[in-house]
C-alpha cells in the first residue's frame, strides 16, 4: 500500500495511480485529524470523495504517529495527550476519538487504537503496554460497533464488503453501477503487540483474535531492532494469526523485505520508503539501487531500469533523471516516484504469481476486498 | 510558450504536456548552459532527445537570464563576462558563444545575443545599447551561417522548416516517418531593441530586417514599465515588423495581455506567469484569478474551473486543491501548473479562432512551424 499521509501519494496524481493499478491507499489519521481536519473530510463526503480516489483506502489509528511526532505526549489508561508537531496545539486522542475520526474520515480498512511499544523496552513494560493495547482494542471495537453507521459515504461509495470481485476494473464497473448505499461499514483491524517477546506476541494474538475483528495487523515492529528479530517475530505471529483473515504487517519494508514477508503469509504492508527514497533519488531497479544522484549517470542516456514499463522508464534517460535531481526540479520527484511505486507493484504482482495468486485467485488481502469475507456481512 | 527554464516545465511531464497541446516549449541558454552544460546536452542528441521532447523547443540567448541573475557582470563590445548566481564562477557570453550553445542545445528556434536595456535609461545610453544589439545580431547571424550544421539533431529529429502541417498529432506522425536528417537547420530569429523611445525602436526594426531574419523578437519590454507603455512600444514596433514573419514578443504576459497583444498581430509570446503563478497558488479561471490558499475554498466541493475541461478541473475540488497548498504537498504545484497551462492554452485557442486562424489556418507562428517561409529552406 502506497502511502498517502496527507490524502496525497506525494508527487503522484490520482490519475496515474489509477494507471499503476495501486488498489489501496494508506492515509495517516494523525495527519489528516490536524490537517484538513475530519470535520472538513466528513462534510465532503469522506477522504474518497475529498481526495477522488474510488478505490480502497486504510487509515492508521492515529497511535504511531502520536507516539512518534508529537511532543510532550502523555499517555493514561483514558488515552494520550499530545501536542502538534505543526503548531504546539494540544489534543487527544483515545481508542474512542480515534475510531471517531477513523469514521468521519470513512477510509474502508481502519485500525484499533493502540500503543506502539518502544525498542528497546523491559518485559514487565511491554505486558503492560500489552494489556492496555488489548483493554483499548476492546473499546475501539464497542465504540465502532455503535457508531460504524456514521460513515459519510453517500450513493457515491461501496465499501470493502461489496466491492472488488476480480480487481479494480470491475471494481469501478461496479462502484458505478450501485445508486444507493446499502449498510455496508468499514473494517476495524486489529493491532497485536507485545514488543520482542515471541511469548507476549502469542498472547497478545490469541487475546485480540477473541476480541475478534475482519483482519489482524502486526504492528510495533521497524522500531529500531534488528532486522533478524523483526523476522523472527513476524513469523512467529503469523503462526498465531488465523489464515482466513487478512494479516496486514505495517510499516514494512525494502523491496527484499515484502517478498520475504509475502512468502510468510503477510497478506498487506505498507511503507514510505518507495515514495521517500524517491524523493531522495535512490531508485529501486531489477539491476539493485541507484542513487540517481552521482555523476556516472550524468551522461548515460539508457532507460532507468530497461525491465520496467513505467512512465519514467518508458520515456526519459538516466542522464534526464540526474539532471533534474541535480538541479532539484519537481519533475524528479514526480517520476523518481513513479518509478519506485511501479517498481513495487510489480514486486508483488510477482509475489503473487509465485504463490499462484494472481487472474482471480487473489491473495487474503484482495479476497478480503472481494468480500469473501463472511465476518463482514452486515 | 510554456517555460521550461531548465528543460522541464515545473511540476509537468512532457507527457502531460503532449496532453495538453504544448506545441512549443521555451528553454534558457543561460540555466542549461550552467546544468547541465551545453556539451552534456549535445553528446546527449540535443534539447528534444534529452528532455524526450519531440514537438518544437524555442531557446532564448541567455542574454535576459546574465542581465538579470548573475552577479557582477561586465559588458563589453566583446561580450559578457558573468559570475554564476550557483556557485560564482565566472564565465563569458557573446554573440558567438551564445550562439554557438544555442546550436549546441538543439531547439528549434534559437535568439540572437542582444543587450536587454534596462528602464529607465536615458536617449544616449538607449541608442548604444540599441547599436550594441545591430551589432551583435550581425556578428550572431554571421557565427550561425558557418556553424548552423553543427546542431546535433540524429536521425530523431527534423527541424522547424520541415514540419507540422496542420497539428501536433500529424507532426509526430511526419517526424517518426522521417529517417535521415537532411540537411535542415536551426532558425535564428532577430530582436529589436530601443528601450522606450518609438524612434529608437522604429530604426532597430529597420536595421535589423536589413540583416535578415526569419523572425523577429521585441525584447527590452517587462522590464518594469507601465503597462500602457509597453503596449505602445510594442503597437508601434509592430508597424515595422513583416506581417509574413513570425512577430515574437518576449516575457509576456497576463492572460489578458496575451489577448490583447495577439489582436495586435503578436504571433508568439512566452512567459513564467501561469507555471510561477501556479506555484504560489495563483489561479487563471474563466470566473478570474483565484487565490487557492483562501480558508473560503476550504469547504468548496466544486470544481476550480466548472468551464475547464483540464485533468485538475475533471476531477478534483477547490477543498482538495486548497488542502494541498496548505499541506506544502508536491501535488499542489503539480495539480495548479497542469491547470494554468491549460487555461493559457485554451486562451490562446480562442483567439485563433476569433481570429479566424485555427482547424488548418494557422498563426503565422505556426505557419512559420510548418514550414511555408521559404527564407528557411537550405
Amino acid at each position: 500500500m502506497p502511502v498517502g499521509t496527507l490524502a496525497s501519494v506525494k508527487g503522484v496524481s490520482q490519475d496515474i495511480l489509477d494507471e499503476l493499478g495501486v488498489q489501496i491507499l494508506l492515509g495517516n489519521t494523525y495527519h489528516l485529524y490536524l490537517r484538513p481536519g475530519v470535520d472538513q473530510v466528513r462534510t465532503l463526503g469522506g477522504l474518497h470523495r475529498f481526495m477522488s480516489w474510488s478505490r480502497a483506502i486504510l487509515t492508521d489509528s492515529g497511535g504511531f504517529q502520536v507516539f512518534s511526532l508529537s511532543d510532550l505526549r502523555k499517555v493514561s489508561e483514558e488515552g494520550v495527550t499530545f501536542r502538534s508537531h505543526l503548531d504546539g496545539s494540544s489534543h487527544f486522542f483515545s481508542p474512542e476519538s480515534a475510531t471517531e475520526a477513523q469514521i468521519g474520515l470513512g477510509a474502508d480498512i481502519i485500525m484499533a487504537f493502540d500503543e506502539c511499544t518502544e525498542y528497546p523496552a523491559d518485559s514487565q513494560r511491554t505486558r503492560n503496554s500489552m494489556e492496555m493495547t488489548l483493554r483499548w482494542a476492546e473499546r475501539s471495537k464497542k465504540y465502532f460497533e455503535e457508531h460504524k453507521h456514521e460513515v459519510p459515504w453517500g450513493n457515491d461509495h461501496v465499501a470493502p464488503d461489496a466491492i472488488v470481485r476480480g480487481g479494480a476494473a470491475e471494481t469501478d464497473e461496479l462502484r458505478s453501477s450501485e445508486s444507493t448505499w446499502n449498510g455496508h461499514t468499514q473494517a476495524l483491524f486489529g493491532i497485536v503487540q507485545g514488543g520482542m517477546d515471541l511469548a507476549l506476541r502469542k498472547e497478545s494474538a490469541e487475546r485480540t483474535i477473541e476480541i475478534g475483528f475482519p483482519g489482524y495487523a502486526i504492528g510495533g515492529l521497524s522500531v529500531g531492532e534488528p532486522r533478524a528479530l523483526t523476522r523472527e517475530v513476524v513469523e512467529a505471529t503469523l503462526e498465531y494469526l488465523p489464515k482466513d483473515k487478512p494479516r496486514y504487517l505495517m510499516g514494512v519494508g525494502t523491496p527484499e523485505e515484502i517478498i520475504e514477508y509475502a512468502n510468510l503469509g503477510v497478506d498487506m504492508m505498507d511503507c514510505v520508503l518507495p515514495t521517500r527514497a524517491a524523493r531522495h533519488g535512490l531508485l529501486f531497479t531489477s539491476e539493485g539501487k541507484i542513487s540517481i544522484k552521482q555523476a556516472r549517470y550524468a551522461s548515460d542516456g539508457g532507460p532507468l531500469d530497461p525491465k520496467c514499463g513505467c512512465r519514467t522508464c518508458a520515456r526519459y534517460s538516466r542522464a534526464y533523471l540526474r539532471h533534474l535531481y541535480a538541479s532539484n526540479e519537481i519533475l524528479a520527484q514526480i517520476l523518481n516516484t513513479i518509478h519506485n511505486l511501479s517498481f513495487y507493484l510489480d514486486t508483488m504482482q510477482s509475489v503473487r504469481h509465485s504463490i499462484g495468486l494472481d487472474h482471480g485467485e487473489l491473495g487474503k488481502g484482495a479476497r478480503f476486498l472481494s468480500g469473501e469475507q463472511s465476518q463482514l456481512k452486515p
